[in-house]
């Protein structure tokens, strides 16, 4: 059902004040005094900022804890450790996979977020539950979160027979991309594990996104390594690198050349704001022309508790964490949190203009970058046209 | 008037559940099954934590823009701009340095905390302006909020003639500490700008907190002047150095010599969860028995919007820049929000014990270190007893 609404006297993104028409659940019109046809809803933007609807790049929707009991997560575990206890805790009776999912989608969506990439787990013990219960929940919110799945073999695929066969039934069945892990460090052999991505990725014409927390030299060699694959394949466009903070734990001429060379491959990077150093250099990335996302990860999952499905405050913690501060520097948040995560879902319609999906989040603030600092609780969410959450709450 | 009040089936910080009678602004006793004597309001815990109130051992309230016209933030400005831009913004007329100090207080407050070491900038300019209006304040949310006030000279004080009596008048007009700031690189003249402060604070029996954001060797050898000052004039206890990030910027062993020298002075630090590199290794400050406190800084003020007067917020996100995670490791984080400012600021009767203080936080939560990560907006604010904020709203 196509939606309609004007909002009045509103600040949007890269606009004067004004009035925001949306008709058939797309902007028709910014400007000026625009006349609401008649019982059009309306809803008042004074002293409210309007910005396109958050799109988290990176998700794990399938990770959540949301709402179950605390979960004592024990010192001095290591990746294998982490890994196998999330399969543990999936065993458990407690564990239902489509509530769960559910349960984050409607936070994310409260959150603003209009978009998501999310991960589901693909291993030999899960097969394709999570990605059956995923695309349940893609169906149940459609009309709120527009989702891509990725399937992700977190437990290796390379060494771990089985897997290939699941990750080839998951693109199959629903899957839009296929996911990769640490090339070098989590299978000891990173031609094989790419190799095996690309090949299913070229098989289902499908994208490809590589976690890549191997450090500094490590990191960029296995960046290479997709580079050339992306190149060998002709995928640009479809390839993304997550977490790649490497590009900070190398020195700025390799930096420089990495980043030339994802840009060249049409190879983008999604950021989720490391907590530590080193951390990928945004300004230089920028700079370079490389499509850069942002997601909030595992939201409170059994890895860790500190991750939270708000793309707002992702926002706060990249702007705090390269040191943007300046309005010109915060409203580049907005590329971060919402602009690049589209490109990189090729969303062909997203933005604030006319004929553009009216994907939007309205916050109380002065000028748009203000809710960057602010943190509104108050915020309206918008998808195609029709308010989908209110203050943090999904409405349905 | 003393306060009572009874928290029923509540999970106290280091505590079972059960329990927290408060009689005459106190805590009384905390068990299962204690009896309400008559008339006294009853609040329910059930499905809550109770954690101290916390301490914000590093404010500037006079620096706070809440509740102003959105400040537009240059690029580029250097430390001697931004602290001239600040002298300027005051000479504004819309400048009220009272509604400010106010506005920040009741934001602080309805965040949760019950004591705060205020800043106040003292020079030339302003005069004693602000510390007569953070005075006035002090007296208005007394029954709310504890303050100790610093006598903070930012422009200078060895440079700039007039204002070591501007300090010392302030000394004798309340102000309980007096402040300083880059004894290298502010004045250029270390030993002057130290002497002048470790002499006031003898003459007028105050502590001393000083501002120490020079790197590495040269934070180094501020310290060591810091901690030699420190033992001549027998002021163990009475001093802090606040944003020890130099202790993260010299080689481990360095770091820990300035620790053991700062633990035996009898020195604390305050940190402010830096949002780069290096910042100060807490482990270790902890583990050499360092009294660490924590404060919001400015909140939105013209230096930076990024910092926010909330030490439940600042407890997250030095959660996260240092990579607490798990259970033991969240609880620390109220040492450093609550507990150790609250050492820092000499507070006898402080804690969740019989006796103390009834100065506390009610959260929902699981387990008192779930509030940590949640960042509930759900928080009832108790000062000796009274109830003073709800869900962020300072109540009066």
């Amino acid at each position: 059902m196509p939606n309609d609404l004007l909002i009045k006297n509103v600040l949007p993104r890269g606009h004067r004040r004004g009035d925001v028409l949306i008709m058939n659940s797309r902007i028709e019109s910014i400007g000026a005094g625009l006349i609401a046809p008649p019982g059009i809803e309306v809803l008042d933007g004074t002293g409210k900022v309007l910005v396109p609807g958050f799109v988290d790049a990176h998700s794990h929707l399938d990770k959540s804890l949301l709402g179950m009991d605390w979960y004592h997560r024990e010192p001095g575990r290591g990746l294998q450790r982490m890994v196998a206890d999330e399969r543990d805790l999936r065993r458990s009776p407690d564990w239902v996979y489509e509530r769960q999912i559910g349960r984050n989608a409607e936070v994310m969506i409260g959150n603003g977020a209009t978009h998501t990439r999310a991960f589901v787990d693909i291993d030999t013990d899960a097969g394709l539950r999570g990605l059956e219960a995923m695309i349940a929940v893609r169906e149940r919110y459609a009309a709120a979160l527009t989702m891509q799945i990725i399937a992700f073999p977190q437990s290796g695929v390379a060494t771990r027979p089985g897997t290939e066969e699941l990750l080839d039934a998951a693109l199959g069945e629903g899957a839009d991309i296929i996911g990769g892990i640490d090339p070098c460090m989590l299978e000891r052999n990173p031609v094989k594990h790419l190799d095996l991505l690309f090949d299913l990725a070229v098989k289902h014409g499908a994208g490809v996104d590589v976690h890549l927390h191997e450090a500094g030299a490590l990191g960029a060699f296995s960046a290479e390594l997709i580079i050339e694959r992306t190149r060998a394949t002709g995928l640009a466009g479809k390839v993304v690198i997550s977490h790649p903070d490497f590009l900070g734990g190398v020195d700025e001429v390799s930096a420089r050349r990495l980043i030339d060379g994802m840009v060249e491959a049409g190879i983008a990077i999604t950021t989720n704001a490391p907590s530590g150093d080193p951390k990928p250099p945004l300004r230089l990335a920028r700079a370079a022309g490389l499509t850069i996302g942002s997601g909030c990860d595992g939201a409170l999952d059994s890895w860790g508790p500190m991750n939270r499905s708000d793309m707002l405050f992702k926002g706060y913690q990249l702007a705090w964490r390269n040191g943007l501060s300046t309005d010109e520097e915060l409203d580049t948040v907005y590329d971060l949190i919402s602009v690049g995560g589209a490109t990189i879902m090729n969303v062909a319609d997203f933005g604030i203009a006319p004929g553009c999906s009216a994907d939007l989040v309205l916050m109380p603030g002065q000028t748009p970058v203000e809710p960057i600092v602010a943190l509104p609780v108050d915020r309206t969410v918008i998808k195609a046209g029709r308010i989908v959450a209110r203050a943090g709450e999904y409405l349905g």
